[in-house]
């Protein structure tokens, strides 16, 4: 059994998250019981990782409806379910997966027309309740999936946390990394420290270690070096978001390590649930970017490293190109190219 | 005229450094009068930046010596010399400069066979000098042939710092830059932060925005989203060693920067003094790559960012194959592939 941390759940009528701007060095669990604390908590990455804001997302919508009278028109009631998904919406523009939750939920008030408020609720509570039960099976899944790539033996790069910390459990990318390890296979890891929250030696170094996998902290300048000296077998990320032609937008660095990867003649992988896939928009530079505040790199480790005043560009994600995947890891298989045909198909609900 | 800070020079028998591991938010200098604090600046990188550390270096040879007595022999003033140099040189291993500026002093002093110990110790101050101003010169025809790559509007991408900071004035990557501000054009500069001791950051952001350049800092991992947003007109970087087959050594990144830069049709180039060639080894693999200790990772500015024990690779350079490399812009003119040939008729002394 994996020691793997419990970055989210529900207990006592109360979103319990792990603060994960604390971690390495603190583990501190949060107890949340309104949507402008969970706003809050996506807002400065308390909890990160596009499935992970989106399970906090379902929570938030019930949280802030939670007080609407039980007397509350439906109309009222949707209304005041839109208002809350428009805000739980703007706490983080790029990950789908947030947008999706609050979808699945709005989809859920749509069908429970006419009917009460504490009905509704009830039916909200159980379907966040659900979403968190449906993420861990899909991590599962997109471990089992991912585990042919991951032979005896062989080393992973990765760039970010997409694991069980950005997930309720298990991870996407290092899915399976988990599956192979569970499987007595040796698998050893690469984690980009990742510029300029440090998410991959934070987070990633920090539940891989816990779970006893060997894991290796670089800098993210340090990837093409390792690749030519042939220490890795393949790279894994996760996605904040992948459009219909299979450019997906993921943590900034992404790109270039997929150019990096292609150039060393490694495989490139993206692993993450049918829920980051977003059809409506057709290519990669249709997606919204984040870009987040000078200070996160000019005053990153509580000390300015960087002249004051000086101009940054700090986008929080970037674009890959569909053409530097191999494939995407999802719970319903590898996906290959043509990326427009598996994607549609992936997200079909007959599959 | 520009405002530079000035890194280095020599006042009333001392050394004077800026110490760069407190910028950008101090300026202070030392005064240094023993080679073992020679020694300790350049390990520690107080003073850095191939050219800089030749000329701290030719110092430290004089420092090193000046207490030797006036009587002493000839062969026991060489063979002092000779460990002197040997310390030196064991401070940092990457950088050929250091050595070609303690070879420098000690070419002199067998070229002073059988003279008095105070007459070779004020050659050797002398030389020392000659170096100061020699680099000065160096870096200014580094900055006039590198001029025609900077047309009026463009964008420089540039990695670490091999500006005036890692010289006694104009830098080596830096000097076409100002050079070309000096002629009045508007150029800009991107600058990678350069995990992990960030001197992009705090060095070539600083040294920039004090000459009114306009600069903006990036993280490492961002070069490749500027580069596909077209943002970038050239990289330039510096070197810490260039061998026969033109790879070269330069800060860990620039390696895959020169990846990137191709993948977009960038050119790359590497602007450096003709001592910072190596004509002894054939292949970069033949570099000395030095790595440093993992806390410069795990601890980067004052916090602890990875978790207790985590494994860390920690390479201090790395080696770019000159296959991606455009051209090398040095003193004498740029040269062009074959770098086997131009390299070599560079440092031949005939021309």
């Amino acid at each position: 059994m994996l020691n793997l941390l419990k970055p989210i759940e529900w207990k006592n009528n109360r979103l319990i998250l792990l603060d994960q701007t604390l971690l390495p060095c603190r583990i501190k669990y949060l107890s949340l019981r309104t949507s402008a604390q969970v706003w809050e908590a996506i807002k400065v990455l308390r909890v990160r990782g596009a499935p992970a804001i989106g399970v906090a997302a379902a929570f938030g919508m019930y949280l802030g409806l939670q007080n609407c009278k039980a007397k509350m028109s439906w109309n009222a009631f949707r209304r005041a379910a839109q208002q809350q998904g428009d805000y739980l919406n703007s706490s983080r523009p790029t990950a789908v997966n947030l947008r999706w939750a609050v979808e699945r939920q709005l989809a859920l008030i749509d069908r429970m027309r006419e009917q009460s408020v504490p009905r509704i609720l009830a039916a909200l509570l159980k379907e966040a309740r659900r979403i968190i039960v449906e993420d861990m099976e899909v991590c599962k899944a997109i471990g089992r999936h991912g585990l042919p790539l991951l032979r005896q033996g062989c080393a992973v790069l990765t760039h970010c946390n997409a694991g069980g910390l950005a997930t309720t459990r298990y991870g996407t990318a290092l899915a399976p990394v988990y599956a192979a390890v569970e499987k007595g296979r040796r698998i050893s890891v690469y984690s980009d420290e990742t510029r300029p929250l440090l998410q991959g030696s934070r987070l990633t170094a920090c539940e891989l270690k816990r779970a006893g996998v060997p894991v290796t902290v670089i800098c993210d300048n340090m990837a093409a070096t390792v690749m030519a000296q042939g220490k890795i077998d393949v790279v894994i990320v996760g996605a904040d978001r992948i459009v219909a032609n299979g450019d997906f937008a993921n943590k900034i660095g992404t790109y270039g390590l997929a150019i990096l990867a292609r150039e060393h003649g490694i495989p490139f992988y993206c692993a993450a649930p049918a829920s980051t896939v977003d059809l409506r928009l057709k290519h990669g530079s249709q997606i919204p970017i984040e870009e987040r505040k000078p200070e996160e790199i000019t005053h990153g480790f509580g000390r300015q490293t960087a002249p004051t005043g000086v101009n940054v560009f700090n986008p929080a994600f970037d674009v890959t190109p569909h053409r530097y995947v191999s494939g995407f890891i999802t719970e319903k298989g590898i996906l290959k190219p043509p990326f427009a045909k598996s994607l549609k198909a992936c997200c079909s609900p007959i599959i």
